[in-house]
């Protein structure tokens, strides 16, 4: 078990999220109602599983759902977006060894078609089946590969801790470790699973997620916790600036522990289930050396807080020096100063791992007293001394690792 | 000589400027009226050249600025952004090895003495000497340097080609080589010198420019022509999105020529001049191993189309692609999407050094076509066949030389 760091608390990001425990041994199964499997259908050139299904037994149907901001949406995020509207969903299929993405009408009849499979495995209607692919944009997926695999995947649905892992590998992609969490509140449970490992940005990553609960409630109340937990995590989690075209956070209720939490209760535990996966997601980021984590404090509003925080989150210069080690506060403040965000340049501090390095915007304790070597995490705070609002985005340094893997992804 | 590329025509670069003949033989010198001078004044812990001074000898001394639009400014764009606003300078003097940003008021008093000690030695007051400094952010200038130095570039001061190379030279940080250029009209020169080779981004890049001329032109007319010089060349030039805290472009004319051009044919030949040097930095970025030209054509209006342009320019995941010789335009189409211009992500066309490798928004001809390890030139085109206007901006791939450079930079 282990809590939410203080990184995430404070008036930024709405109290008390960091006193509910989260367990990162469970996932998609952990909550009653759902059953899982991944399998290896033969996407992946590399092997390995990589077609992933998780079903809501119910006996409620309730999901709510938030996809990529990015106006170039994949094929599955076009069919997903449509049956999540309803409200009702029984289903998700993912694969990983490819996109749908940039693929046409074609792609949105394979997206169409993999839900109709998976459909007929499970004796319901197409549109009560999300789908989600990850992988290179611009190929078709392999049809035969699908009708293949679903068959497989629908025949390996289980219950229980093993299963829901059998899914959270089956999507990972230059993920090295499968990514689960769960909490949870008086007789009901939340749990969840994540891909994603580059592409990481605001509106959401490369990233799929998909969690459930067996709390009875409806999607209207998940829709709204969703937005809040997703606002406070995967939204501020910003590892390369980059926006996916397949992104998707799925919420499935089934209804099966009875019990009716209150809306508050329910949103802190998905909170902290997101963000418990947030950070497994930076923490697994391409080639990365570090885990970085931008405070801003003192600003006028959250917003401007949040506007500061990413501004250094995605300065290049500031990642490379935090590769080498090098707590360049001028890098920070060439990366504030960017910004619209209510401050007096003249009075701004810089905080790395507990150090002072800049005060009133100028030269502050000597950076020698901060020993990035040391340590993977690296805090930074930045007071912009205007008002009392606050905000983190977590990102990663950029290093030789992260060029190496993303010049040789598609090769 | 040199003409402008293509990539610079057409409606959204003012048409005939790559008809404008270029040499970048010659730099702050090539105009009459001017001495410059580089000297070894010991700001550089490596040695060499590092104190440049340029001296308008008149009879005329009209001024125009640009400055970087960061808020975080430092002490020397403080200083010469009073000076500019005069209309009038008789001197810049600019040194390498210390940016003199983010030193509290010690800092605006060390760029004070430093105009004073410049002013001393050519019989003149302060408030006709522009400062310019670059290099590390937040540490004092070291005043004993500067006091000796000062007086050194003074005593070397001459005309002519070599010693606007010397100046050109002595502002060197990670350049690997001098930058130059210079263009003419009708019994009139414009001739420039740049810095810079990392942190280039919008609203200037960590760059020091100076350009001079013989023309007889009044300081609003300089500003008007510098304005819209820059606006189209080192404002779409983005190397890795960073901003800097010191760039500072400098246009002095001396009228030695006794000639008055027209406006628009000045603008021409100044703009040829800073899409030279501008060009110039690009190719000379901080571990680069492809120039990159990004194009939007098609697009509703000319800042729609450089929204959509910069928007690709700064994608990290296209720019490892890029030097990963990948043509890989699902992450073209993925930093589209995140922009607010109009198209229709069904009709977009991106073509890679004239291959069209995605049509309508989804597969076109094959990648393979496109040899990317066989050019140091990318040329990048997307039609959003929406309007008329276009743009480019220029950048760079992002290397393991970039992490490298970056990540060892302050140690």
């Amino acid at each position: 078990m282990t809590e939410i760091p203080s990184a995430a608390a404070g008036p930024g990001d709405r109290g008390p999220v960091h006193t509910v425990p989260v367990s990162t041994e469970a996932g998609v199964c952990a909550a009653a109602g759902f059953t899982a499997a991944g399998v290896e259908a033969g996407f992946k050139k590399s092997g390995g599983t990589d077609l992933a299904l998780v079903v809501n037994n119910g006996p409620e149907h309730a999901v709510a759902a938030q996809f990529t901001s990015n106006r170039v949406a994949a094929a599955p995020v076009h069919w997903s977006r449509e049956v999540a509207r309803q409200g009702n969903a029984r289903a998700v299929v993912l694969n990983s060894g490819g996109a749908n993405a940039c693929t046409g009408p074609e792609g949105f009849q394979n997206a169409h078609t993999t839900a109709e499979l998976v459909a007929q495995g499970l004796g319901i209607g197409a549109g009560d089946v999300l789908v989600c692919s990850t992988g290179l944009i611009g190929e078709q997926l392999p049809m035969d590969v699908v009708r293949r695999g679903v068959p497989e995947a629908v025949a390996a649905l289980a219950a229980g801790q093993q299963a829901g892992l059998s899914a959270a590998t089956a999507i990972m992609t230059t993920d090295t470790v499968p990514k689960q969490a769960c909490a949870g509140g008086s007789g009901w449970t939340v749990g969840g699973m994540a891909k994603g490992a580059g592409m990481l940005a605001p509106g959401l990553a490369t990233m799929l997620v998909v969690l459930t609960t067996d709390a009875l409630l409806p999607a209207d109340s998940l829709s709204a916790a969703l937005g809040q937990a997703c606002r406070v995590t995967f939204n501020r989690t910003d590892s390369d600036g980059c926006m996916s075209t397949n992104d998707t956070v799925v919420l499935m209720a089934s209804g099966a522990s009875g019990r009716v939490p209150e809306q508050e209760e329910f949103t802190r535990a998905l909170t902290a289930v997101c963000h418990s996966l947030a950070q497994q997601l930076i923490t697994d980021a391409e080639g990365a050396a570090h885990d970085i984590a931008v405070t801003t404090v003192g600003a006028a509003t959250e917003t401007e807080a949040e506007d500061v925080s990413r501004a250094v989150a995605r300065s290049n210069l500031f990642k490379t020096a935090v590769f080498g080690n090098d707590p360049n506060w001028g890098r920070v403040l060439s990366a504030v100063g960017t910004t619209q965000a209510q401050f007096d340049p003249d009075r701004l501090d810089v905080t790395i791992n507990g150090v002072t390095v800049c005060r009133n915007g100028a030269i502050g304790d000597p950076r020698e007293g901060v020993d990035l070597a040391a340590s993977r995490a690296v805090d930074v705070e930045i007071d912009l001394k205007t008002g009392d609002a606050r905000a983190t985005v977590w990102t990663n340094d950029l290093t030789h690792d992260y060029v190496e893997e993303n010049s040789a992804y598609s090769s």
